[in-house]
């Protein structure tokens, strides 16, 4: 098992290579959760996540060993990207496997990083199956994600950092996938910081270490925008280090985690995947357990998809009530689109789409359904248009009402 | 005229309250746009934006002075915010006047902030207007967002931070709304290294400073997301520095603006809003001017709606040929929609939305029109599914050839 001291050896061979991220206090999100919140800006790594603390850590030490053939690494994510880029930098050939329906902005994103992708298999699974015979073939170097003790030793470095710069932290929130993160960073806190509580976070999709906590059966799967913490099973080592160490499994659900999501974006003006949302999302979701306290939470990574970070953002507008689903019944007759529109636009209701729909509403053949998403100041607001439609004799509801 | 001295003097006196924003060497987007590139970011401020700084100092002069009766700004935007976040800090009344259209969650942002918010007038100059006026009745301090000295010298310290951070700068490139912070920033400057180049960047809807020192008359107006620098006309005070110290003065498009919002995003894992854009965007629209050389560019602020943020988003999806919208005519026949589904899908393009147009298109009655919009590889992927459609019979445009 891995001690404080592999992790401050850890710290220091990648000192030159890694970023010393921030770890600042948000007031504002501390006001909204109430507890006195820092954030550690793990996605401020070149590679946008805390994936290349590990894999550098595991490149040093293979270089170390004279081991200069090559590494391999099974990933569509951060650890591809992190491997690639210090592979790289520390000119060690290196083949990246992913399953061949990953979105190719991320096989060529990883390519200009410097490595070789393979693109195969029909499942991570497949990727990983292939990725092992290719690396006994070519004599390659298989770094895993997690469960390993340099890659874990790596990841134990933000604990490190967050306590020299924050050292009364009460709790630390850290996002469990495959456990890497978590196990480094909890042998380091709790070495440093005995009484320090260390607290994971998973989704509800993919609850695999929070199940096998409390003696259930492993049931995973589903879909998940937290996708970077969308694992199976945890490692071996990490889960020893897990039941030993960390006080706490919460889930969170896949709405929070876009809500943890938003927030960075309107608050904080950074973004966060969702998996790096994760743990705001845990102290989002859990107030009653952080209450108070001191937190940090890990901002552990940055990739997300522009059309996903897009969703999020307007999607957390419907949910604020800033954008409302209002229906009304009109007459199929010239100006009656016109006259309710007139009401919503005096009102300053900002129409941003419409749907007038005639034939598959259950409604009278002389009548029509009109659908509108409106911006509004608040819910209030919309609720307001759809009285002022009412009060004229118009059927208006606010699609949230039904 | 302020001096290097005002500006050192307003660092000392602010340091307390603002941040120390970080200025840091972006590899990315120094390879995309060919020079070296170097991001201030001024985003990073308490309330999104470097107006803090000629607030801070205009308003610790004014303390100074014994004057405590209150101060009054007019803004909808980041100097309401900047004022309202640091009166509220020394215990100063501050009235925010903002024109009545302005979104509520601009005004409920200041008012959280600690600002009385007053909403009237139907245009920012009646807004103004209406300040004035009470500033003379309550005997309110007025402050305005650029033409002032205190604010000039509040603003020049970003370019003191700038040169120490990185002193070997060749050009700092700065957006012009007002003119408060180049102006300020040129004085630094041009002071600490005198062969620096100082480089302004404005919208094409509002290019009042460009028109200004070419002798052309005024006219501006129009949409623009750069909403932070859409500033009529400069002030006289800031003209007179422009004119005597900013080496050029470039012009961005809503188009490359946009780009440049997303590229902080998507690179750089930070928000900007579109003034705050501004500056990277002129190093991308004119790549010729910058080539080789050392430049630091000012992200100046982020607060942008989520909204817009993701429009943009998706928009850039589409310039970079990720999203594409293919039309194909159909017959209006059962499984018609389904086998064109099923060979876009099968090329591994994703369906995001479909729009089945039989009426409104010039097409026989047994005919109809299929719009669809693929999240696809890249534009060749687009192209290889329409020639797939193309090659079985269909008729199949892809929207950008038209």
């Amino acid at each position: 098992m891995i001690s404080l001291d592999d992790i401050r050896q850890a710290h220091f061979c990648i000192a030159d290579g890694i970023r010393r991220t921030h770890c600042e206090q948000s007031t504002t999100l501390s006001s909204i959760v109430g507890v006195d919140l820092f954030i550690k800006f793990e996605n401020m790594q070149f590679t946008a996540s805390f994936k290349e603390r590990g894999a550098l850590n595991k490149l040093l030490k293979l270089q170390s060993d004279g081991c200069n053939t090559g590494v391999i690494a099974m990933s569509a994510g951060n650890h591809a990207k992190a491997v690639a880029y210090h592979a790289s930098r520390l000119q060690i050939p290196a083949t990246i496997v992913m399953p061949r329906f990953t979105p190719n902005v991320k096989a060529e994103d990883t390519k200009r990083l410097g490595a070789d992708v393979v693109l195969t298999g029909e499942s991570l699974a497949e990727a990983g199956d292939y990725a092992q015979q290719l690396a006994k073939e070519q004599d390659l170097t298989l770094i895993h994600p997690y469960n390993d003790p340099y890659v874990m030793a790596g990841q134990g470095t933000v604990a490190v950092e967050m306590l020299e710069d924050v050292p009364d932290l009460d709790v630390i929130v850290v996002p469990i996938g495959g456990g890497g993160l978590i196990s480094g960073m909890a042998i380091a806190a709790k070495t440093i910081k005995p009484d320090i509580k260390i607290v994971g976070i998973q989704s509800e999709t993919f609850p695999a270490v929070h199940q096998l906590l409390r003696g259930e059966p492993v049931r995973v799967g589903g879909s998940t925008i937290a996708e970077g913490i969308a694992v199976k099973y945890p490692g071996d080592l990490t889960l020893e280090v897990i039941k030993s160490q960390v006080d706490q499994v919460l889930l969170v659900s896949e709405e929070v985690i876009e809500q943890a999501v938003s927030a960075y974006i309107n608050i904080e003006k950074t973004v966060a995947e969702g998996a790096g949302a994760a743990a705001l999302a845990g102290v989002m979701q859990h107030p009653e357990y952080f209450k108070g306290q001191k937190v940090g939470v890990v901002l552990c990574g940055a990739n997300i998809d522009s059309r996903v970070l897009s969703f999020i953002l307007m999607r957390d507008l419907v949910h604020q009530g800033r954008i409302v689903r209002l229906k009304v019944l009109i007459d199929d007759s010239p100006g009656s689109l016109s006259r309710v529109a007139a009401m919503v636009g005096d009102l300053d209701g900002n129409i941003i789409d419409v749907d007038h729909q005639r034939v598959f509403t259950h409604v009278k053949a002389k009548e029509a359904t009109l659908s509108m998403s409106i911006e509004v100041k608040n819910r209030k607001h919309g609720q307001k248009i759809r009285d002022a439609l009412l009060s004229v004799g118009y059927q208006a509801i606010l699609m949230a009402d039904e």
